[in-house]
């Protein structure tokens, strides 16, 4: 690494850059573009010394090995819609944009497979594979702006986990630039491949701290024929543990989504405008169930049937079933009305902790006492992906302006400690959750994730003080 | 690494381990179980310096920093089933064998997971689950002999991948002794945990090079209710790949096996006592579809109305469905007939390659014909688990001692690498097929698994000389 002083190195690597890249790739001074200076956390912006837009892999390389050889750093960026600021430029460091490395570059229907750029909207990717006659599984609100190599990057969850999988289980293989600009190309695309380390799971939610990905292979699967949902209103958290049983038993591998609501996000929902809920408020526990058929006319009624027999069972208070995809979207619209949560509850702290399935309920208690106590008149909303013991939080004081987060967080995650939680089940680590990541994962694992870091990057230039 | 003559070293490592950990663990000498000289690869014995069998993981731990401490490396042993000589003692290597490391540590149902030792036989496992009512959809053929921490330390495949996926797709967390004596553990019981590197992906698949597997968190499924299947005669590959298109829409998820053999494959199997063969020999391919379903009411009929579709869009020549559960498990007979090949074809070179599914005809030709213009005479079966890319092989040339062992891999690696396919779909790499590694993996692939490698293990103490 060159010891240069800062102002002439800074010159330096971006006129390196611009001798090898040109001007479109590397905007620089004036010519940076806001939109590169943050994620959707709420850290607020902060300028990159430059932004870099290379178009194919051996760009991405040659950035790379250039801010390498000046000692400059880079901040790997896709859609920037992460939530805890893994994607943000941190001081002095060069933002490399993937979001000019966009397109399909195959799709192979005997294997299922679609080979793709890292750049790729998720839901250009989407539709690639539905109008292929695939389904690309993840899906997520930012569809529309995130990157697929954000998604891999991140290993996005979203709301058919308890199906598909994270994003990690979607990819067969990929393409990395590594911190000193060396390619690694492992395109594979099969199932099953055992020849030495499966390297790909390096790079997989490793929030671009270990490589920059720029070309993956995503399995297909077969689009479903038909959804079926329910919204359930359920006596105790017991007959919810009871009914996930139930689904994964009878439903099988068609059980698509198992989403809890606790009554405090009920209730909120139900006041909110355009939102129709469709059970009344006073019960312990909302649960929306789905699941995906290959044929209507088998599986709707079998849906139906399943239903009727938790209903005898005594695991339900109440429920209305889909008849329709209308219905179905509906009682979605009750689950995704949380989107709408910074308007309705105005400033508040949303969390994303993991937990086992059967301790939920008993650290959602824990937790609303432990803020009655610690912040009388805090609200918080309980809700999430169950089956894949996921849950999300939402948790403020009205009206306080700042918000009392430090309490909040000490709270949240000083319980899922005790609880045996994560605390981030889905968004990841990135710059915000780094001070808690010693609550759930031992010193041994960290050590180990900071040997892996210095085998792959020595001189910390890639995505520098994210996660470890 | 103390610099001893070896005898004098030998001496003082297992005087050092007898010291912390009992006689009854060290076996030394004479005392050393000839089972574990070898694998169930092909290489024959090599006796360890000692066998060592710890029955917890601090005791584990202290084996390998004794071993680490005198410079002796480690071979980790399982159930010794591995057929590439992952398992193998390499000359002078303490055999470190989880073999009394066994027990399930605990069943959580409502997140469904178990905790379990690393040395306990796979069959055990699926026992434990099915008892709590659920499965453990890992099977192979070994499972009587083979250990859990095997499994995953090799990612085993078998016959329900396209289903069910590796075995690491059914590992939640993991327990590790690294080469330094230190243990890691990340026993993670969630589905969803995005806090940090995701760890356990660096030891599964490695072959006990990275690490000593000691307990794992598995996934548990839920029972099938129902098995369905047929076996099909199909008029050419263009058919396969038609139909295993179809099954992937039309039976979705429940699609558990999708196993084809070419036609010398079901000749040879027809002509084996014991094996009954439900259609006659003539067609291009056959094929074992299998499906698992949630209710036989709705899923039998619904498979037969499938495979009927098959066959009025011209995909099937033949073809017979099973009306019980003994007629699966003959169907799957003829598949696993395949075992009796050492007893029925004499001498020969198994193989366990993968391809792109569209490329595998055009392999098979392609090898066959190879294979008769080096080795006028020889014989060669194709089968294998079509639907996730991998094929099976077995060649040989009938009546030869020894058995031309490098031309046939020449001939049927080069190809591989021609096809862009892998040297190992689901057995590993090994001592066997190491040297065939860079057929199918660049230069920067094998550099980074170099890189891994000496980061966790510098001095090359764990498992010296497999996969990399």
């Amino acid at each position: 690494m060159t010891a240069q002083p800062d102002a002439s190195r800074d010159e330096a690597v971006i006129a390196a850059l611009v001798a090898e890249l040109g001007e479109r790739t590397v905007l620089a001074g004036p010519d940076r573009p806001a939109r590169n200076e943050s994620d959707w956390s709420t850290l607020g912006p902060q300028a990159p010394l430059a932004v870099v837009r290379p178009a194919t892999t051996e760009a991405v390389a040659a950035a790379m090995r250039i801010c390498a050889r000046y000692g400059v750093p880079v901040v790997p960026q896709g859609g920037l819609t992460g939530l805890c600021g893994g994607a943000r430029p941190v001081p002095g460091a060069v933002a490399l944009s993937l979001e000019r490395m966009t397109g399909i570059e195959a799709i192979d229907p005997a294997s299922a497979t679609m080979t793709v750029r890292a750049g790729t909207p998720l839901q250009v990717v989407q539709q690639a594979a539905d109008e292929a006659g695939f389904l690309v599984p993840l899906d997520l609100g930012a569809r529309g702006s995130c990157a697929i190599g954000g998604n891999a990057s991140t290993n996005a969850g979203g709301n058919r986990v308890i199906r598909y999988g994270m994003t990690r289980d979607m990819i067969l293989g990929l393409e990395v630039v590594l911190p000193d600009g060396g390619t690694v190309t492992a395109l594979n695309t099969m199932i099953k491949n055992n020849a030495g380390y499966d390297l790909k799971h390096l790079f997989i939610g490793s929030e671009g701290t270990l490589g920059i990905i720029t070309r993956l292979v995503l399995r297909l699967f077969p689009k479903p024929a038909c959804t079926m949902a329910a919204l359930c209103a359920l006596p105790d958290y017991d007959a919810v543990v009871g009914l996930l049983a139930a689904a994964r038993r009878g439903l099988g591998p068609m059980l698509s989504a198992f989403e809890v609501m606790w009554p405090d996000y009920w209730e909120t929902v139900g006041d909110m405008p355009g939102v129709r809920v469709p059970l009344p408020q006073g019960h312990a526990a909302y649960c929306l169930v789905e699941a995906q058929g290959t044929d209507e006319a088998y599986d709707a009624p079998r849906f139906q049937a399943w239903l009727e027999q938790q209903a005898e069972a005594g695991l339900l208070a109440d429920a209305v079933v889909s008849r329709s995809m209308a219905d179905v979207t509906a009682f979605w619209g009750v689950r995704d009305a949380c989107s709408e949560f910074p308007l309705v509850l105005g400033p508040h702290e949303p969390f994303d902790i993991g937990l086992p399935v059967a301790t939920m309920d008993a650290y959602v208690r824990a937790c609303k006492a432990a803020l009655a106590g610690r912040l009388p008149g805090a609200f918080a909303l309980f809700y999430g992906h169950i089956g894949d013991g996921n849950l999300h939080i939402v948790a403020g004081l009205k009206g306080a302006h700042p918000q009392p987060k430090d309490v909040i967080q000490e709270v949240v995650y000083g319980l899922v400690r005790e609880f045996g939680g994560t605390v981030s089940a889905e968004h990841g680590i990135g710059l915000t959750k780094k001070p808690w990541l010693g609550h759930v994962r031992s010193e041994a694992e960290i050590a180990l994730m900071r040997r892996l870091k210095a085998a792959l990057d020595p001189d910390g230039m890639l995505n520098p003080g994210k996660v470890v």
